[in-house]
C-alpha cells in the first residue's frame, strides 16, 4: 500500500483495551493513518476525543471515533463478554460482522477478545477451534525468513487432534496468501524426530497429518523438537495451546534473561564498559528482533473474519505494526482464502486454484 | 570433599557410551580421579586400557576398569537393554545394585539408560514412575541460587496428575538433602498464574498439590507460567515430561541462537569487532551460565539408587561435573532421605525428622 492510497474499509481498534489505555492505541493509530490507513478508533467518545486533540492535525487523518461507553478490564472474566454488548471489543467485532470494518485490533484482555471474536464472528466452516497464530524469530527458518509460525499459542489448553491438523492447514495457507510462501512446511513439536517418539496426542496427529500431506494438502515434515523453534527448521510449528503458550512466554522470558546478562557483563567492568558502548549499536538490532511489537498482535485463525489479538503491555509501535499486518490481511483476502481451501479440503474434487 | 579424602564407594560411569564413545568418558573419570573421586569405568576392557594409558599417571588414580564387552549404541532401541546382559549400562547399573558403586552415571542412549535403571534398580515405594530432574540457569531464583530445578524433562510423555505431585515431592527433598535449601518451593507449570487456568491435568495436579501443602508435606507457590522459569520464582517447576522436554530444548536451543546472534552483531561493524575483542572476557561468564557441560547429567529421581543420565554430546567437563554431583548426592545419603520422606508422607504420623 502506498501512501497515497486510501483503502476502502477501515480496520477497527479496541482503543480502550490494554494495561495503558487510549494512550497508546491512539498513538499507533495515528501512526498507522499517517501511513495512510483508515482507522476506526472504539471506545468512550470523550476520552477518545480527548487523547486525539492531543496529536495536531489529527482530524485530518483518516480516524473514526465508534462510540463503545464500556470497557472490559484486564482484571474481568472473559465470560463477562457475553452480557455486555456495548463494551469496546464487542462493538468493534460487530462492526467487522457488519462489513464496516475490515478487520478488528484489540491490545485488551486476550479471553474475552477471543470470545467476542468466536461468539460475533463464528468459525470458518471446517474449523473445529480457532487457533491464536503468532510469529517467533529464528536463525534463518527453511525459507530464509527470519521467523516462525506457531500455534496454538494459548487459545485451547485441551485439544483434539483434528484441531492441530486443522490449524496446519490455516497455518499453510495463511503463509502462502500474506507471506507468498508455496509450499510452506509443517513441523509437529514433539519430544524426538523419529514419527513414533511423542505424547499419545503428537501420535494421533502425526497420522493424521502425513494423511494430509499424502493427499497434497500440506507440506509436512514431521515431528520437530524445542530446539527446532529458533533454528528454524520448518516455516510452521503447531502444538497444543498449553505447551505453546509455554513455549512463547518461555521464550520471551529467557530472551529478557539473557538479553540483561549481557548488559550486566558489559557493565562489570570498565574494558567492558568501554567495549559495551562500540558494540550498543550492533546488540540493538539483536534486541529488536526479540522485540514483541515487530510483530504488533497474533491472529486468531479459524473465525469468519479478521481478528489480531496483542499483549495488554502494547506500545504505540505494536499497535501500528497490528493495523499495518491487519489490512495487509485484509487486502490478501485471507479470510476468503482460507474459506476456499477449507471447501477444496472437504471436497477433494474441487481444485482451490480454480476458485 | 577435599582432595584427600577417598570416598568409601566409587561411581560407575557407563564409560563407552554417548556420541564420543570412550574418550570424552575417560577424560572426565581421570579429571574426576585427580580431585580423589573413585570411578569403576565400565566398558570393554582393551578399549577402555588403551584410552586410560593416554593420561601420565594415570595408574596410581582411584580408577578401576569393569569389563564391559556389549554397548547399546545411539541409535538402537531402548527396549534392547531387557536382552542384554552384558552391556555396559546394564554392568553400571548392577554394580550400584550390587552395593559396589554409589551411582551410575552414563552420557550413553537416554532410552536405555532409563530402562537400564529402572529395571535393574526399580522404583522407590510410593513412586509411580520416576522422572528426569535437571537444572535451568535463572536470573536469581528465589534462595539466590541462579538456578531452577525443572522435572520432568523426558522420562514420561504421558502422565497421571499424581506423578507431578510425587514428584514434586522428591524434588523439593532433592533441594533440601543435595542443596540445603530448607522450604523449597514448587511452581506448577501452567498458562496462567490464576489457580483455574490451565488444562484439565494442570487442574487436577494443582489440586493434589494444594492438598499436599496444607498437609505441610511441601511448599506449593502455585501455578508458574512460562516466563517463570528463566524469571527463577520459584526453586522447583514441576510439569509432565512432554512439556518439560520441549521446554528444555527449546531454551537450549534459544541460548544458542541468541549468542550467534549477539557474536554475528559485534563481527559485522569495525566499532563492532574493536567492543567485541573488549567485551569477550566479560560474556564468556554468561554463555558459560547457559553450558550444558556445568550441571553435567540430569537425575533419574524415583529409583531405588542413583542414576545420571547426560548429553549424548558431553564432554570430559560434564562428565567429571556429573561425577562429582553423584557422589555428592551419595554422600548426602539422598536415596535413604528421599525414601524416609516417602514412607513418612504415606504415614502422616510417622514424623521424617525423627528417622
Amino acid at each position: 500500500m502506498t501512501e497515497t492510497e486510501i483503502p476502502a474499509i477501515p480496520v477497527a481498534l479496541d482503543a480502550v483495551g490494554g494495561d495503558f489505555g487510549a494512550a497508546p492505541n491512539v498513538e499507533g493509530a495515528v501512526a498507522a493513518a499517517r501511513s495512510g490507513l483508515s482507522v476506526l478508533l472504539v471506545g468512550e467518545r470523550v476520552k477518545l476525543h480527548a487523547e486525539l486533540g492531543r496529536y495536531p492535525g489529527a482530524s485530518a487523518l483518516p480516524l473514526e471515533i465508534i462510540d463503545a461507553p464500556d470497557v472490559i478490564g484486564m482484571d474481568e472474566h472473559a465470560s463477562d463478554v457475553r452480557g455486555r454488548r456495548e463494551a469496546s471489543i464487542n462493538v468493534a467485532n460487530r462492526l467487522v460482522k457488519d462489513g464496516r470494518a475490515s478487520a478488528v485490533v484489540s491490545m485488551g484482555h486476550s479471553g474475552a477478545s477471543m470470545a467476542a471474536s468466536l461468539f460475533t464472528l463464528g468459525r470458518l466452516k471446517g474449523v473445529d477451534r480457532p487457533a491464536i497464530l503468532t510469529h517467533l524469530p529464528s536463525k534463518t527458518g527453511p525459507s530464509g525468513s527470519g521467523f516462525v509460525t506457531v500455534l496454538d499459542v494459548g487459545a485451547n489448553a485441551d485439544v483434539k487432534p483434528q484441531y492441530l491438523a486443522q490449524w496446519a492447514g490455516l497455518a499453510s495457507t495463511y503463509l502462502k496468501v500474506v507471506e507468498d510462501r508455496q509450499h510452506p512446511s509443517v513441523g509437529l513439536l514433539s519430544i524426538g524426530e523419529e514419527d513414533h517418539k511423542g505424547n499419545a496426542l503428537t501420535l494421533e496427529v502425526h497420522a493424521l497429518l502425513r494423511q494430509a500431506a499424502e493427499a497434497g494438502r500440506l507440506n509436512f515434515h514431521g515431528n520437530i523438537e524445542g530446539r527446532d523453534i529458533f533454528a528454524g527448521t520448518t516455516d510452521i510449528v503447531v502444538t497444543d495451546g498449553f505447551t505453546g503458550n509455554i513455549v512463547l512466554k518461555l521464550a520471551e522470558g529467557e530472551a529478557r534473561v539473557l538479553f540483561g546478562w549481557v548488559r550486566d557483563a558489559l557493565r562489570s567492568s570498565l574494558l567492558g564498559k568501554l567495549g559495551g558502548l562500540l558494540v550498543r549499536p550492533s546488540l540493538r538490532g539483536v534486541a529488536a528482533r526479540m522485540n514483541p511489537s515487530t510483530y504488533g498482535a497474533s491472529l486468531l485463525i479459524g473465525v469468519n473474519g479478521l481478528s489480531y489479538i496483542g499483549h495488554g503491555s502494547a506500545d504505540a509501535v505494536a499497535v501500528k505494526n497490528a493495523l499495518l499486518r491487519a489490512d495487509r490481511a485484509s487486502q490478501m483476502r485471507l479470510v476468503e482464502r482460507l474459506n476456499a481451501e477449507l471447501q477444496a479440503s472437504a471436497d477433494p474434487k474441487a481444485d482451490p486454484k480454480a476458485e
